[in-house]
């Protein structure tokens, strides 16, 4: 952890009892000291670069040493190699998590913020962001510090620990490019979620600077990120384009999507090839095994404990922004664009 | 929920006011109120079937209205839907669930617990249960109500809410044999956890009853419920007797023995049958489709919940045992036995 100036250092350089030194610094107090000893005690404190502690910041003083995680979704896999990670560097420093699902639900998310901050949690980490959240807010009223994950929020002036979504997913676009696929359909995730949008924005980025457009564009969102979901919007792709080839915006959607191929009669890997994103645990052991974005679960769990661990301990820490460095993994679920494939695909195609 | 008695109803039923009541009833404060007042009240609370509330029986009165779920891994996608079903109950009644993970460490599990007790929540499910575990002596001293699921505890006083694990496993041993297989392995689970013990002995009672028996016995325990664990063991097995098929303690075990059957040069559904046990999410989409033996994930949760509501209310609920059935769910791993299969294996098979 990060050198830190204490009330202790404080005392020990202005020649005072840190309890002087206390009194001196927080401005409730300092009415009991002295003038003299009040100077004595801030040019100490500046000398020596002391920041205000959470009590006299007017921060929540907690011992619950209790981090709070909140996860949109329990069923999605990808999240426990995130948590397991967190909770790792977090018990290091004697704190402990617990989990909550917020099942998609702003409103649930409210309430489970409001719960946890009944002098349950110093601190709270979101992976549940999305449009309409109030929950920065919430957290800021109940001065519990937090920090976003894997999703973003607009104007939030919170640390965030996220991947470099729209590298990600033109890092699929241009493998399926290298492949030898022009037809190339999204199925996108849902609106108001921030990994949705920047992996849209990525694939498009990347065909435009392969020159290549569509009219009308093969993208349907899902709307959310689930099997079902994905499922979906893959079998309105189908009925709309004919893609050689779909980048999917992440791996739970590429479950549904593999059941709409099958259901088509499309094997993925031969007829159609298929990329996601995550590299959640098990879709390795799925058949055809998926090509897809690994993001860097273990260090993102790391990054935001660290992030917090500053955060609680209250030493001014800018906030942080960390974007991880996705990496494509090829597997089995992408394949070479063959003649066939191209000649019957792509009737949609303008070429810039 | 069950028809509950109330001081409201008892004030009523007496002709007195419900603060009345409250005193009346609590032997702590029943000086304050006449004796002809706390008769009246008593004889009214008798005629009603009132029952002493958690403030009465000196159980902690709560009121953070939030369960704590400890699961022992949250990389198993088995816990979601049973976790899934619990909050969907809970919320019902109010109650928000957190998630702690025990990480299969009893040290932690006792921490979380105390952590989680600190004004944190009402009641605790524990999907955690191991031989060492002082779980429930800690729940009791720190009097919060609680409840088993998925593993019993030998000699517990508390409600449990599990599957008929021997029958599970029994009717996975069954279809193996009706499939013609006779030389069967088995992959336990890890020593201390209940599901263990009571799986493998529904597979050794199948065999016997079968009339079979093996020397040695072809059974290799996993040190822990995980993949890795699964594919160890596996490979001792495999190295140690010769089967045509395999019958898993659990499902992660089986993504494990798929890895050592795979590196064996084995193919699952064609050179040796294998089945699960849990019918966790995703095993339907693993190359082959799992054979497993599916438990009533929703019906745990909510079961589990009931309990714990009742529990909570305190309203002298019998403690309950509850044993879920499980259903054998017949995928492509398991496949009838060849006769070359059972030329190949089965030399230690020793006939009663």
């Amino acid at each position: 952890m990060s050198f830190r100036v204490t009330i202790a250092d404080v005392a020990r350089e202005a020649g005072v009892h840190p309890s002087t030194v206390s009194r001196a610094l927080n401005p409730n107090t300092r009415g009991l000291v002295t003038q003299a000893v009040a100077t004595r005690v801030a040019e100490a404190a500046d000398r020596l670069g002391w920041r205000p502690s959470a009590v006299a910041a007017g921060l929540r003083t907690r011992k619950s040493r209790t981090i709070g995680i909140l996860v949109p979704d329990l069923v999605n896999p990808v999240f426990p190699p995130i948590v397991q990670a967190a909770e790792a560097r977090l018990a290091e420093a004697g704190y402990v998590a617990i989990l909550a699902n917020t099942n998609t639900d702003a409103a649930r998310e409210a309430l489970l913020i409001e719960r946890m901050s009944g002098h349950l949690v110093d601190g709270i980490m979101l992976a549940s962001a999305a449009s309409g959240s109030t929950s920065l807010e919430l957290c800021a009223a109940l001065r519990i510090p937090v920090v976003l994950i894997n999703r973003r929020l607009p104007d939030a002036r919170v640390p965030v620990v996220v991947n470099d979504d729209r590298r990600g997913m033109a890092m699929a676009v241009n493998h399926l490019l290298a492949l030898g696929h022009r037809c190339i359909g999204h199925v996108a995730g849902p609106a108001g979620v921030s990994t949705a949008a920047d992996r849209q924005a990525g694939f498009l980025a990347a065909l435009a600077a392969a020159g290549l457009a569509h009219d009308p564009v093969p993208i349907v969102s899902a709307d959310a990120y689930t099997a079902a979901a994905g499922r979906r919007a893959m079998e309105q792709l189908l009925a709309a384009h004919r893609c050689s080839a779909v980048a999917v915006a992440n791996d739970m959607l590429c479950l549904g999507v593999y059941d709409a191929l099958a259901a088509a009669g499309l094997r993925v890997g031969v007829d159609i090839s298929v990329t996601g994103f995550n590299d959640m645990p098990f879709v390795e052991r799925i058949s055809p095994a998926l090509t897809t974005i690994r993001i860097q679960h273990a260090e993102m769990g790391r990054q935001a404990a660290e992030i917090l661990l500053a955060e609680m301990t209250s030493l001014n820490p800018a906030p942080r922004d960390i974007v991880l460095e996705p990496q494509l993994v090829i597997r089995s679920s992408s394949a070479p664009a063959t003649a066939m494939m191209l000649a019957r695909s792509c009737s949609d195609l303008v070429r810039n």
